[in-house]
C-alpha cells in the first residue's frame, strides 16, 4: 500500500533553540520510503540521525536568530502488514523472547505497569492466550475509556488514565502498554501517520511482541491498522515526541495529511474485520502470512 | 585500580520462572574484567546477553522446577577513572551533544524531569556552569534528603523523594537525575558495586554528560567515587534492577562484596577530595586527563 | 443487644507529649453506654471532649514526663439497629437533604470523590435506586479488591485503591464512601468495635445517607453490621484515629475485644441475610422499623 | 470599615439541578452585615442554611426547568480587626488548644499535612516561635511559587503545588494551610470578598491558631488582609466552593466586586505594615488589641 503522508508545522522563536523533531517516516523491514523532501523555511543547519535502539529518525535543527520557522516535510511510503491467524500467537515466555523485546518489559514514564499489576491480572489474567489477553484489553479500553480532546496533558499517565477514563489517543496508547506489560507481554509505543484519521493529525497506538512478531493495537479504533505510517518506536511519547524543544519555540499551526497514492486501492482493516486475527506492520522472514 | 566482587543471592521458588538478573560487572572503556565466575545451584540453563543501547550485561535463566536457587558471582574487575577540571566541563548545547545522549534528555518512569522543570530552575537555574548545577543539586539533595532505610519502596519516584525527603541510594539517584535532566543535561543510572560502601550491599547513583564526558555524581556520600565498579547503565532503576522475575521467585538472602585487590592501594576520591574536578569512569581518547 | 468492648493500648514515651485518643463508644440515638471506665496508668491528667458536628468522643491527654503509660478502655453498650426495607429507601435529591449530611458530600484526605466522577458513573450511574447503587458499589468492592494486611499504609487514599486493589478495613471504607460521593450519595466513614471481627481489632466501614436514614455497608464483609458498636464518625479516616499524636510516643502493644454480654443472643445479620434490605445504626422517629 | 461587596453569577442549566452556593458574607464576631440583598432571576425557591462548625453561609436553590439564572447578592459589610503583637502569640500546645481548633490539625482533601511533614519541620522546624513559623511559611511561599492563572485545576493539591511551584490564590492557602497543620499549628481555609484585588474576583487565603487566635495571613500579597470580607471557613476549597452543582449547570459569567463604602478612610495592612505583629478578623473578649 503505497501513501503519501505530509507534515506542515510552523514555529515561532522566542531566542535560539534547538529543536529535536520526529516526523520522519521509518525506513523498516515493513516500510520503504520511496521519495521524501524535508525543508526548513527560512533555511537552517539540521542534521538526522538515528538512535540505536530503535529505527525513529530524529531531525535535530538550531533555530540560530531566526523568529520564525516552517517545517514541511513530504513523503509517499509504501508499507506492508502480514495478517497472522491467532493460531500462530502463542505467549513467548520471558526465556525464549527476542532480547530486544525485553526492555519493553519494564515500566516507563507513562506506562507505570508496576503500578498496575494486580489491576491486569484481575481483568484479564485468565484469558490463556496472549493474542486474547491483549485484544480483550483493547476492547476493555475502548469501552472504559472515553476519546475526549483536551480531557489530558502531557503529564498525564496510564496510572492518571486508568481512573479518569478519558483521554487522547497517547493516553489510550499508553495504558494498553502499561496492562501489557504487567502480563509480561513486551509493548511498545507507535507513533505515525494515518490514513483516514479525522481530523487528520499525529495518531499513536501500540504494538505488543506475541508469538515472535510485533502485532499492532489501536484501542481508539479510529484508523484502520493498515492504513498506519510509522513514525516513532518506544517505550512510551516520551520516546517519539513529535518535537521536544529546547530553548523557547511555540508551535502556532500545524497540518498533518496521510492520503492513499493515486492508483492504490485499499480496504480497511479494523478490530472488526480481523476478527481473531492480528496484524503486523514489520516483515518477518519465518511467518507465513495468512488472508 | 583492581577490585574483588562477588554477589551471592538465594532464592526460593515457588513454580517454574524465569530470572533476569543484572549483576555481571560491564565490560567497557572504563574497566576491564580479569577473571570471573558465574555459578547456579543447582545448575540450571542460562544466557548472558547485552542490550544494544548499554554495556549493561543481562543474565536470563530459567529456574525449571527446581524449589531453590543459588546464585553465585565473582569477579575481578581492573577500573579506571579520569579526573577532569571544571574548566573543561562547559556545557554542551542539545545541538552538538553526541546523539546517545539524547534517550537521557527525557523522562522515565521514576524520573519524572517534566514535572520537575519549574523547581529545578527556581533553585539551580541560574548557576551558568552545567558542571557547577549538578554539584550544587548533588550537595542540595544531600542537605536535604535523608538517608533512610525502609522508607521507600519500589514504587517510589523522584516526584514523591523531592517531598518526602528521604529514601536510599536508588531514590537520591533518581532525584539527581531528574533534576539534571529538567536543565537539559543528559543524565543517566549507575549501579554498582561500591569500595568501602558500609552495610556491603548494591549500590545506585547516577552520571551527568557535560562537556563531552558522562560524570559520575553521588548524592548519598556513602562511597568514593573512584571505587564504584560498573552494573548497569539505565535510564532509572526500571532499566538496571538487580533481579526481574517472571513468575514466583523469592529471595531469601543476599550477600554483596567489594574488595581492593590485595596488591593495590587506594586514595579515596569522594565529593570534598575532588572540589570543583569531576570524575569519569569511562576512557575518551580526547581529552587529557588531570591530577 | 448488648456489647462489653475494650481497648487495652500499651505506649512508650519519648518526651512529653499530647495524645488525643478516639476509642470512647459514642453516645448516640443508636447506642447507650450503661458503664463505662477510662484508665491511665499511670495516672496522668486528662480531658474528654466531643467536637460539634459529631458525636465522636475525644479524649487528650498529657504524658508529661512518663516513660510508658498504659490505657485501658471499658464498656457496656446497648446498642439498636433496625432493619428498613429497600422500597422505603429513595434517592433523596441535594435539594431536598438534610443539612447535617451535605458537607459529606465533598471530597475529603482519603476520600477524593471528585477524582473518581466518570468512573463511578461508568460502572453505577445506571442503577436508578440509591440503595442498589451502594449495594452494588459495596459488592463490586468486595469481588476486586483484597484485604491484605501490611498491603497499605497511612497515606493510602481511595484514589489509591481503586488501581491498587489491595487493603484493609480503612481502605475498603474509603473507596466505598468515595464512590458513594461521586454519586451524590452523602457518605461518611464509621470506626467501631465489631462483634465476631477475627483478628479482634478496632474496624472501620462507612455510612451512606439514603431516604433520610444513615445506612451501614461494610465491603470487607468481615464482621456482621448488627455487631458494631460506633466509636468515631467522620469523613475519613483523618477525623476518626484511634490515636493522633504530637509529639513522640510509640505503640508497643494493643489489645481489643468485643464480646456479647452474658444474657445475650445475637443473630447475625450480613450482606446476604439482609439483601435488598438495609441497616440503620441510628434511632429515626419518622421511620417504622421492619423486619 | 464598611465594605460594599457584590457578586452576580449567570448560569445556564441544562437540566434540573441543585446548586449550593456560598457567596453570602459571613455574620460572626469580627463582621456585621448592615444590609444585604440576594436574588435570583428569574425567581426560584432557595433556602439559606448554615452548617453547624462553622458560620458560612450556605444557599441551595434548585433551577427547576428554568435555562438559565441569574444570582445577584449585594451587602454592606462592618469588618473589624485586631492587630496583635507577636509577643502575645505564644505556641499553644495541642493539651491546651480550643477544641474547635483541633479538627484544624488533621490532613484534608487539598491540605495533605501528613505527607508534607519532614518538608515542613526540615524547613520550618527550628524557628521557636509559631507566629514566626507561619510568617516564614507563607515569606516562603510567596518566593518560591508563582502566581500563575490557569496553571492549576480543581484537582490541584498541596502535594502537587509544593513542587509545581505555579498556582492561584487557592493553591497559595493549600500549600500555606498543609504546611501549618504539618508543624501542628491549626490551619483553615479562608474564602472572601477582597478589596483592592485586581482584578476583582473571590479570594482565598488562610488562618492559622496561635497564641488562642485565628490569625489571617495571605501567601499571594495581592489584597491588604484589613480588606478581606469573609465569606467561607473550611478545612479547604471543599468546604467553601463559591458553587457545587448538582446536576448540569454552567457558569457562563461571573462579576465580584468588593468598594469601601463612601464615607469610610483605608490604610492598608499588608505583610510589610504589619512586621511582626498578627491580624485576626475575629473579635475576641480576652485579648487586648494593640496598635
Amino acid at each position: 500500500m503505497r501513501f503519501l503522508v505530509s507534515g506542515h508545522l510552523e514555529y515561532t522563536v522566542a531566542f535560539p533553540s534547538t529543536l529535536i523533531l520526529n516526523i520522519h517516516a521509518q525506513r523498516n523491514s515493513g516500510q520503504t520510503i520511496l521519495d521524501e523532501k524535508f525543508e526548513v523555511t527560512p533555511y537552517v543547519k539540521f542534521e538526522e540521525f538515528v538512535l540505536e535502539n530503535a529505527s525513529s529518525r530524529f531531525v535535530r535543527l538550531e533555530t540560530g536568530k531566526k523568529k520564525a520557522l516552517t517545517i514541511d516535510y513530504h513523503a509517499t511510503v509504501e508499507c506492508t502488514h502480514e495478517v497472522i491467524s491467532a493460531s500462530k500467537l502463542d505467549f513467548t515466555p520471558v526465556a525464549e523472547m527476542d532480547r530486544k523485546a525485553i526492555p519493553y518489559l519494564f515500566p516507563s514514564r507513562y506506562c507505570q505497569s508496576d503500578r498496575l499489576g494486580r489491576l491486569a491480572w484481575d481483568l484479564f489474567g485468565k484469558i490463556p492466550n496472549p493474542y486474547e489477553k491483549v485484544i480483550a484489553i483493547v476492547d476493555w479500553i475502548h469501552a472504559n475509556v472515553e476519546y475526549l480532546r483536551g480531557s489530558t496533558n502531557s503529564e498525564t499517565s496510564a496510572y492518571d488514565t486508568v481512573t479518569q477514563r478519558t483521554g487522547v489517543c497517547r493516553d489510550f496508547a499508553h495504558l494498553g502498554i502499561s496492562l501489557c506489560r504487567a502480563l509480561n507481554i513486551p509493548s511498545r509505543y507507535f507513533s505515525g501517520y494515518a490514513y483516514h484519521l479525522q481530523p487528520p493529525d499525529f495518531h499513536a497506538c501500540f504494538e505488543s511482541y506475541i508469538g515472535g512478531r510485533w502485532l499492532v493495537f489501536d484501542a481508539t479504533r479510529l484508523a484502520p491498522l493498515n492504513g498506519l505510517v510509522r513514525i516513532g518506536t518506544g517505550r512510551d511519547a516520551a520516546d517519539a515526541a513529535v518535537a521536544s524543544c529546547f530553548g523557547r519555540v511555540e508551535l502556532v499551526s500545524m497540518q498533518v495529511d496521510c492520503q492513499l497514492a493515486p492508483d492504490q486501492k485499499f480496504t480497511p482493516l479494523e478490530r472488526k474485520q480481523l476478527g481473531r486475527k492480528g496484524i503486523s506492520l514489520e516483515a518477518h522472514s519465518n511467518v507465513t502470512p495468512t488472508n
